[in-house]
């Protein structure tokens, strides 16, 4: 039909609460093509459906269900749409970039496969698993999509908006170096115009973190406002130095960052999931040591099988175990299943921190544990607690020195270009903050180890705690 | 700057809470050329910030404040919004059709303008003023199109998303034609394309009325919405016929045909919002005879500043005039401006049409009065009443027979467009109502004048009141 | 420290999208107590968490991920403020209505537990599982309640908004009667006000299905609005017939089921979805016989640990089984878990009915494929293909017989509460709609499938088949 | 009808978009009572109509129509909310206080009268008109509560969840006493609970200003919310010290002073409307000495017809009057009501302080005017520039000196009372901001204006200008 196959041929949409709709390309385009459908129904992205996203921030925001494959097609759609806002500028800084709907394709690839890599449990699995191997979810993803994906992702011949040119391919490389932090610099033969693109997936505003958090804010129930996506990335184009902000749009840059500030103090570091997760500390080494016996270096394929219901629905079986030692675990596991806390918090002090400082960071949880101890009265020496050290980076510390992912600001007052503005700006966010907590099991004697926490942030111990 | 004057050379945002932004072209692109902020700004769109979109509604709805000039740009960013989605098509059925921006800018200039003519009360100052000088608010407003700002329409160059080829201009009688109900045919001159545009203003679902429906419903806090004007949007195209559905979007077209409904019989015409016009009725003319002493068939000028502020804030003084006459009428609009009603509702009766019917029609409110007055009892035959009907169509009568505004479904299993699947997805909403009300100045005899609009709507009069 | 303790003791708050926050009971209250948060940490109710809500529609909406955990909360909440809003009429119509903390904390529990019974993939468990054992969720749930919740619900002494008086006590046999459409007549013990609450839980309007239409909408990105829970709730009362709307709310409860009726037709009927669920039946009970060796009728507490993560990451590994039936049906299932759809529709046609008449109903599906076959030309006739009717009530079929769902209309105007006026409203809603739909497992031959099911449903197939 | 007359009598419900439904109390309850309803359609409250929230912002963003009159219920309405939530601990600190529906009504009556003293223009009104008087809208408010409205205070007899107790009534003194800045210390008479309720009407977290930030940002179009006032409301309860908000609450109340924050930078402060300001301050005060010949102090009444509609309605058409003055300002007006701007920014700078320091403040304007002019080049040392200097207080100075608007923080874990941790959560904001703008007449030297102002603020000048 005239008039309709201009409209729809290959094109489809797929419902989404925060993006209304996202577009992606299906077959029937091209004869011979892979499509964005293709790619998202591989078992590889597939088995997101089974990640959370939140891990056990749930057990405390019981709305906050979703998944990372929701999560990773929005990153997809942001990614897609800063293309179209960023491409006109790239073209005048690289007057050899290649087609939109070539870099509209590779942000997007890069947004859908961010996140390939994770584990149940997220970042705590990265901690608590993946680093005993020299693993993370990144080189993980990396990995997936070298080895199970690239094929597909070469044979892409159109982003929603268009065909490429004749002899334009995605190169899965170019997503690896994209989505990484690991992976800083590009390559010699990596086109000139790639390192622009960085900051849109790693860095201060990227298509990343502005699904997640007004994802997140809308599936558990925070209001902290619908972040204003559209005017930071109105306000987003390419200079001859990178990615830079238009003066006008700083105030919403700012809240942007106001916003996630509050949802780690408040949600992702809420108290209980903190709690939580130090409960799981003490049973995951054990726990994955039997229910995932696989070295993650070596094969890859068991790793298809590995999701949080996989996982949970198995220790949630262990406490009636032949077995003592998955007894044992499932007794423990079964507490969090129920959420039947184990460690509760005492106190907390917040710390933080506006200036890089040579030789200066937050003291390490394990020091600030010996100090609570020399702080405490000596009928709870042997009390047992727990310190828990909940970092992050509200903005870059030096807002100057971003490395790859450099971010500007253009006032157009002046027509001027430079991160100088940066630091006026972020002035009132702090650059680190560590929310450092007390846990006990019992909330009997709160008020001293809230109290020996203060002391042991703000006193120097007795140097010497014993007669000479 | 590089990258920079590619990005925002020539275009501004506007913030509005339907749209988050609107864009538009202001100057400093293409030297000599007018843009959208010139026309924007000319004191007879500035105008419309005084008249207000829902005329007595606000009485009723506190919140529903807005002007005819938030509305005015919505409709404008609407309605710039189909011509991108349906240019691609729009090519396909004409192979000559102008470029995309000069289609986009057409229409968008179609939506800021369409309520230019507009007056104090709207629709009500049609009715009770215009009319008697066989004037309409269109042809008011195609009046102010020709005359007072043809000029500036003709030296755009632009839309938001680019430049017009270079001999092309949007002609100020192209807007007249769309924007009207009273200008059924495109002239001998027009362009072949052009019909097909028509319904994009004037018609079931368009820029218009997708605007208010929504804007009122947010500015009121009436829960119908949102409305997936995404998905309408979306499921929009050309065929050879004409504007066309794509089957995927009918649910969300019927939505928005039940929420326009919602607001219609909820808002619009409120029972105390339609009180208040009664009362208006009564002393509008004479009103407009003292503060509005001119033809405007003769004198264009004065309207300019003919607004409801003017009038509410004359009349709003002349319960103290010298004047007897103005005295007079001051106290009656003393009444309405501090809410004192005169006339409630009393009784209400629900018809309805599904189908045109030869000769059939509602009956006239007179004819109602005539007939609610046979039946009341005796001692009430002289009490005073009122009988209004308010008229709404929710969707065309006859589907298959909507003339110069039909529109077509396509659908994509066998690749059919017609206008057949309207009569099957419509048949749920009546295509006419009315909403026969009697009011009183008391609710004293409410149940007895509620039983004699209830005979008088469904038993026919005693056929011979007197004795022959 | 006084004031604190007037406001926070014994009280907690939990984050959720849809209501803001839902206020709960929890322990520090009454010495000896039971708390909502001791009912809501029971495994059973815990296991809700992995039994999502919407079945298969995930794999259409894919943010449609959350799980009857979060519903349940929400249902709970919704029937609190329910009991709110109602309770004066209550005790006006009662004088020996028990307190109001009573009547809330018993429709609280009722909304929380309703669902308590459900299993994996939701009613489809229902017909295509329990149905064997002449279960159904219901009927589990309240074994649940009885059996196992009984004596913490006993232990209740107060809701979110005060204590009961001294000797009342929730009964969960109450609870049982008032979630349940398989128990209709009170207990002759049970007290009298007892049946007016039943249509909050079981009926047109109830605490379930405002949660879930507003909580699935918000869910999948669907654009049906916000409901306006607010308004038809304020517009509840219990007259001395039964649960009552005032006039003024009718027009928000239509705009409800209209929403309703836009859920079923667009989200928990989509064709994929309803594909999805085809392909799933010829798997089910095969599936179920190995994964779920247990009768229910017998053992209840296998139930706990039968959830869709165990289920669907059990048939997830089935794939690569050593034993053959699991493989075969592993081989299914892997086709389920990566999309890859099996069942495509062809063709659909809708039906519906606006009146109760006497022993007509739409065809069933085998009586349709029969006629189907018998329209299909001759080399179709072995052409694999299945029919599937998606049948929903949008609103009662007889508004005025509704049995012990019964609800009634109040018109202020005279003072009457009555049935009467509900057929007026709810007549332009069909009160039964099948989705008739053919599908196949390709496209190839949509248009003769689609042609003949519209044949089959409106002609009467050939009356004599073979020669006499 | 029983059970309808215990659920509506006397009661209505107002839609709002803010806060969905406003109840409120109107005629029907007790003989003899005055209602909110009453109060409602006086004229001095439905002058609110026409005296719109945001004044000049409205150029900028279009869709900020809306009144104070929505504003004033929706105060009003916020604060019934807090009486409900704090009574009971105010009453557990005051064993005599007065009824909860008297606390509630008292509330929502100083929120609904609270900016009933405002003229156009609002705040700009006051410093350019009413100053010259030594009068404030709230002095004015006052007198209008006292002479006006006084009567239909003292005859209420109920808040919308009850009556008062026989003897209470509500002292129109108390509102005057709650509403203003300028009434800070109670009267020896009044009771001593009163104050404890200063601060939900005058302070850092009120029902004014959390209506307002809402419906600002709502109207606007602005994503700075939805603010978390449910969470807010929750954690606020009366210790013995005053108002106190919970810890758990903080993180909400911070958030919602950002939003404040970034409204007052974005919207209120937002370059354009100042501009605008400028330009109206050269005009205002021959304006009104023609408009509004009265002296307020001594005649209340002429001020019944001074609203933003009369001003820009009369000035609207001075520019063809016959009289020279009006032609002239009328001239000027002309300019403003068609946004065509006079002064354009040239550069700005943002000035903040920390902590209150003796004897130290942000330069005044005409310092920071003469600063620039010394740092100006020769050649535009007759320049016209204008420097204004928008000031902002995004939270207490020095948080422990609120003096009678001091709020108090609770620590549940160690159930304290103090002021001291408002110092550590608030000090990421400043205290003091100001926003020092250089605005000229075009945009040809504003690189040497910027570069003045700079200068002018961060060095000093020149100590010694002339030879000595």
């Amino acid at each position: 039909m005239k008039g309709a196959a201009d409209t729809y041929q290959g094109r489809g949409l797929i419902a989404d609460p925060i993006h209304q709709y996202i577009g992606f390309t299906r077959p029937g385009g091209i004869p011979g093509e892979a499509t964005e459908q293709d790619l998202i129904d591989t078992s590889w992205v597939q088995r997101l459906r089974r990640v959370p996203q939140l891990q056990s921030a749930r057990w405390v925001f019981p709305a906050a269900e979703h998944s990372r494959f929701q999560h990773s097609l929005g990153a997809m759609h942001l990614a897609g749409r800063f293309a179209q806002q960023l491409y006109p500028s790239l073209r005048a800084v690289f007057h050899d970039a290649p087609s939109a709907p070539l870099i509209e394709e590779l942000l997007r690839m890069a947004g859908l496969l961010h996140d390939v890599g994770h584990g149940p449990f997220g970042h705590f699995f990265d901690d608590n698993f993946l680093a005993d191997y020299d693993l993370t979810h990144e080189l993980l993803g990396q990995r997936i999509i070298r080895e199970e994906l690239a094929d597909v992702l070469r044979d892409l011949r159109r982003s929603p908006s268009g065909v490429f040119a004749s002899d334009e391919r995605v190169d899965p490389e170019w997503i690896c170096y994209l989505m990484g932090k690991t992976y800083t610099q590009p390559l010699e033969s990596h086109p000139r115009w790639l390192p622009f693109l960085k900051p849109l997936l790693s860095g201060v505003f990227t298509a990343d973190n502005m699904d997640y958090v007004l994802r997140d804010a809308y599936m558990c129930g925070i209001a902290v406002g619908p972040i204003d996506v559209e005017r930071i990335m109105y306000y987003s184009f390419f200079s001859e130095k990178g990615l830079t902000l238009n003066r006008a749009g700083l105030g919403a840059f700012v809240m942007f960052l106001n916003a996630r500030y509050y949802m780690y103090t408040n949600v992702y570091y809420h108290r209980t999931t903190r709690g939580i997760d130090l409960h799981l500390k003490e049973i995951f080494r054990d726990t994955m040591r039997i229910a995932f016996p696989f070295d993650l270096r070596k094969e890859l394929h068991p790793y298809l099988h590995l999701t949080e219901w996989t996982l949970l629905e198995e220790v949630g079986r262990w406490h009636d175990a032949d077995d003592g030692e998955r007894r044992a675990l499932g007794a423990e596991w079964r507490h969090v299943l129920d959420r039947r806390l184990k460690w509760r918090m005492s106190g907390e002090e917040v710390l933080d921190q506006f200036e890089a400082r040579k030789g200066y960071g937050f003291l390490h949880s394990d020091e600030v544990e010996k100090r609570v101890k020399s702080f405490l009265p000596a009928h709870l020496r042997d009390f047992p607690f727990k310190i828990d050290m909940a970092l992050q980076d509200p903005r870059p510390l030096n807002p100057l020195k971003m490395g790859d992912r450099q971010i500007y600001v253009f006032d157009p007052a002046n027509g001027s270009v430079s991160e100088e503005p940066l630091s006026e700006i972020l002035k009132y966010l702090p650059g680190k903050v560590a929310q450092c907590r007390i846990f006990a099991m019992t909330h009997e004697h709160d008020g001293e180890l809230a109290g020996a926490l203060k002391r042991a942030l703000n006193e120097e111990p007795p140097s010497i705690v014993t007669n000479v």
